[in-house]
């Protein structure tokens, strides 16, 4: 059975519409680019990277408001000290391995050299999870250009999932894992706000994993698809990226982005010790002069009494975007002979039939 | 049908095992005491305190680890800045409602003052969820006297749950709700843990409602069984209260506690921006001399890459706490004529099976 | 030598303009009131209640951005949660001894209920140091009526400083502290902005006194001014309270108030552990719709690039503060025959001019 | 007059004792290395790294523990999640240039894949100040074996400061800067502690500069000595590094960071928005087993009530660190023709002995 997202098996998660693309760039100006990496010789790669550029303009120049969360911090999200004392976010965000932070870091530094910005913060915001079990990591394969080029392939409309950029050797609840996205809709006071949500899902353990409930981790056992790295030592680790065109403030962007632990937690993420579970949201609604550019601005923000809605939204993309990673990604072969199994489509479909769920429509 | 805990419906949540009570409790040491105020006359009163101590000795001559975690702060948990800075719990916890705050610190402090103890902190633990949907909260029912009785009523053993002590007059996913506790046992590295939980909830809405992902609260509509406080203006909340014999440091007990928000967000919580969702975590295993008292002590401490199965009980322990809230809190009248209903346990049966869940025993 | 102010004496900290009053009600519409308890039988009593008034309207009804920073935990201040989460003020601010937290809180709840406000919070701010070693703590002798009196008492203008109102028992680097306040005007982009501060002064150690770096605690030797409370078990605390004008975000408050530290450092202060120094800082520029009574609000902030000279502001009226509460305080008796000593200007004269400091103007 | 430091000039900041080097390197185990990277051609470049060993051992395999604290953010510090988080050091901690951290991190990850360690994180620390006002940033002039060599170049016994390592092209309150070390010995419940600071000082202003009280910076004008870097438009930073053998833990550690914020501030550091102040702080006094490598350990810790004396030592020693730096660093010409004049240290000592300090000794 051909890979396809979770919503195209028939199964919805959540009572929200979607956006038109069902992706983080649902939320207007945000672009994803991926530089995939992918060969055998003469080391087995399985790498790359993933940029997600917040707005239409240029990042560097025109801010924008951005929060965090960290619900296990066994992980690196370089940046973060800027984010949560300022509540800006003023460099693109980039996706990858555990190994290639300090060249995609200085890919970052690169572009914000050659964008002849006019702001000079050098603070790029780089997020990894570890691709180690299935990439050869000491090749140090991911370079500076790469970054370049993610840059250059960003673009709205659909993003591609699974073996793809920062998410192409990624294991998620010890299926094949990788890049997810979703967005909902979701109405305050008479408006009409999307949240998109991308992740680069490294995490969990096949146990946990959960569809509404439904225990499809133990009822996929590992005699049926054999599982891959047993004894998560130093590896796993989601990153969830949050967008939104709602005008919320900093300290109202770190509650949103805390409550991508709810969803994680519902597809059976448990922030493992061994994990890096760090979350980020940035809102689209307020453009912020540059560093240096201006004096006082007029922002536009959501009462707090009003955040519950986009919280859900947040919630069901969140789970939403881990499954879809997971649909989308297709069986790998990896470095010393290692095999990732994709979770199998056809028996979850049977799997969730069996059970009857409300939410599925087959 | 009776009210009985969600194990006595033949539900079971999640795989590891319970202590003896199924309790917080159960954590060696721990003492659980109630005052509960229902009358109605001259002032109809469903309120109280409940009184959590973390050890069998004085704890504030004997101090233990917690931390805590805020999953939203619309709520008060006094003592905090300490339990931040110095990780130590050096005060018996208490749980009322938001009225009574001033009441039962003043209490607590009162009881400081008549232990007798060489400390002199005056820094007590007192959260608050708000009862005053159904309690005449300007009444301000709850005295520092009603503290030192429910210190005297502390004991070992089964709890009382449901409209006891501070969850006399609580609401929880617009059922009535109260406290709750439950209790799991983990093994790490061949040693056996207890996790206790005990929560006093006040949260949530009956949309989201869920059992291990079965939309309860959806199935149970409100021209069935009527809702209560449609509107969450200023009200909801849920305090959450974890015990464990593994030997923790603070920093470890913080992770531990935010895990809880993992198993509230099963059941349906949200952390919604009217609710105060405040967590604490406190080790029995290092017992501390009083501040004055010693000077350098050896503490043990389990290795951070041996909890997560810790995790997994808070989180389970967390979502049947929830539960037992549910299902042993009475229908409740309250102030001005307002009911909030139970939730009905043979219709839950039913839903259920119905559901056909493979942690159904029935 | 009568007690003066600290500028009075000739000496000038910094070098920014102060308000009117050098005080912080220079910031248009924050308002103090005092209720001082101060008498010998039955029991001696040294404690008292100060509230600030952060606006001129219903604070309740109308909130203002608020943030906070804790350099020292062992101390309480309720209401933090909600402040760290949603950046808003929506309670007075009340300052009062350890013992008296509870009855405080609770002044300020039947204050709430008593306003009539649609609101419905009941989650003040209520600020501690210890007077216990002056005043007989365990009478517990502020009740909440005197709360509602403070509040009464509150008004623009000059306010009262050193044995006043929560100030009253309280003790500074051995010396008889309390209540002080200064102000500073600071220029961001051709726009003047007034930084006020208060604070209840109850830290420090005699051997760590500085001003301006001249060591006068160590000039002033317990054998020439008796020193009180030797070994500070306990005890020790300061709670600074920042107000301004100036357009600033929760984020942006919560960085001015972490600067109330490097002025209580200047002045001696070292966040002993023993002490607990919390600061809080409010804006009054955006005036926020109650939770529930809003949508979508404009608010005005100023760009982070700008805030340099604010900080530099909150160190100079943080030390002077602290200051003007040693200056204005005087000696006074206490329980069990004790006595705290004033600082002795005059002395405190000669020092200053033998060091020759080129803020110095006599 | 020769570079010399601080101490040589005849001048004490304090009380308490120095160890035997006055260094970062008096707490046993410690080590540094620098890689110095000056030249002209083809760039002109002032830059390079610096190394801390935390103890004699493999740090990736034998962690201790450690805290952080950020006084202001905007700057970059690796690694902080895990820090954070688990409260353990299992990286050589690196301070380098802004536009470096990518080559640095990624040096160091080369170094742990050669170490061999069986530990697998890549979660290093590398911090950093801005260096790009007198080298040329865009060269991107460090490089992953830098690092490497710097490793190789870790040493005990004296620390080579001012223009070195990554302090080479660092500016300090408009004078020259780059690094600075200093100790100081603090006696606790009878027992000898070391507290050991190391900076990288490129923060300040020299209107703020004070050398205990004593108004330095604005006794030098600009007329007499010119200044640097004007406007500090996305530069400016110190990261504060702190060593000590007292058995502290996480929690104790990350409140030992804070406090070298207050001897910052006594210098005239103010955490400038423009600045990236971010403290670290380990102890070796508790060596831990790897990740995956133990089960449970008994570990030393001090108690909370007996700190102070360490936090005295902090900040004096953070004090002489910024001083050591501003004295040792000689004057340097960058890039397009500027130059950063070092403190004249014939005038500091004039102007020193003009205000008679009595911690002045000549």
């Amino acid at each position: 059975m051909e890979r396809t997202r979770l919503r195209d098996l028939g199964f919805r998660i959540g009572n929200l519409e979607t956006g038109r693309y069902n992706a983080i760039t649902d939320v207007v100006g945000v672009k994803v680019g991926h530089v995939t990496i992918s060969r055998d010789q003469p080391q087995i790669l399985r790498t790359g990277v993933t940029v997600i550029l917040p707005h239409a303009g240029n990042i560097t120049d025109q801010n924008c408001f951005g929060g965090s969360h960290v619900l296990n911090g066994n992980g690196e999200v370089t940046g973060l000290s800027f984010l949560n004392d300022f509540g800006r976010i003023h460099s693109p965000i980039a996706l990858t391995g555990t190994y290639s932070v300090g060249a995609v870091h200085e890919g970052l530094v690169k572009a914000e050299i050659l964008s002849g910005a006019s702001a000079d913060f050098k603070l790029p915001i780089v997020a990894e999870t570890h691709d180690g079990w299935l990439s050869t990591g000491k090749a140090l394969a991911v370079r500076p250009e790469h970054v370049l080029e993610a840059l250059t392939n960003c673009k709205s409309g659909p993003v591609e999932e699974g073996n793809v950029g920062g998410g192409t050797g990624m294991i998620c609840h010890e299926f094949k894992g990788g890049i997810g996205t979703s967005s909902r809709l979701s109405i305050v006071s008479e408006k009409t706000f999307c949240i998109g949500v991308i992740v680069q899902a490294n995490h969990g353990s096949r146990q946990r994993l959960k569809l509404e409930g439904i225990p499809v981790g133990r009822l996929l056992p590992s005699d049926e698809i054999p599982t891959c790295r047993k004894r998560n030592k130093g590896s796993g680790s989601i990153i969830i990226v949050i967008a939104t065109d709602a005008p919320l403030l900093p300290h109202q962007l770190k509650s949103l982005a805390q409550r991508a632990g709810i969803g994680l937690g519902r597809v059976g993420g448990l922030g493992e010790t061994s994990s890096g579970d760090i979350f980020l949201a940035f809102s689209t609604a307020n453009i912020l002069p540059a560093w240096g550019q201006g004096s006082f601005n007029d922002v536009r923000m959501m009462q707090e009494d009003l955040t519950t809605p986009l919280y859900d939204a947040v919630v069901e993309a969140t789970e939403e975007a881990i499954w879809n990673a997971l649909c989308m990604a297709e069986t790998q072969h990896g470095q010393q002979g290692r095999i990732c199994h994709s979770i199998p489509l056809n028996r979850l479909q049977d799997i969730i039939k069996n059970y009857g769920s409300a939410n599925f429509d087959i």
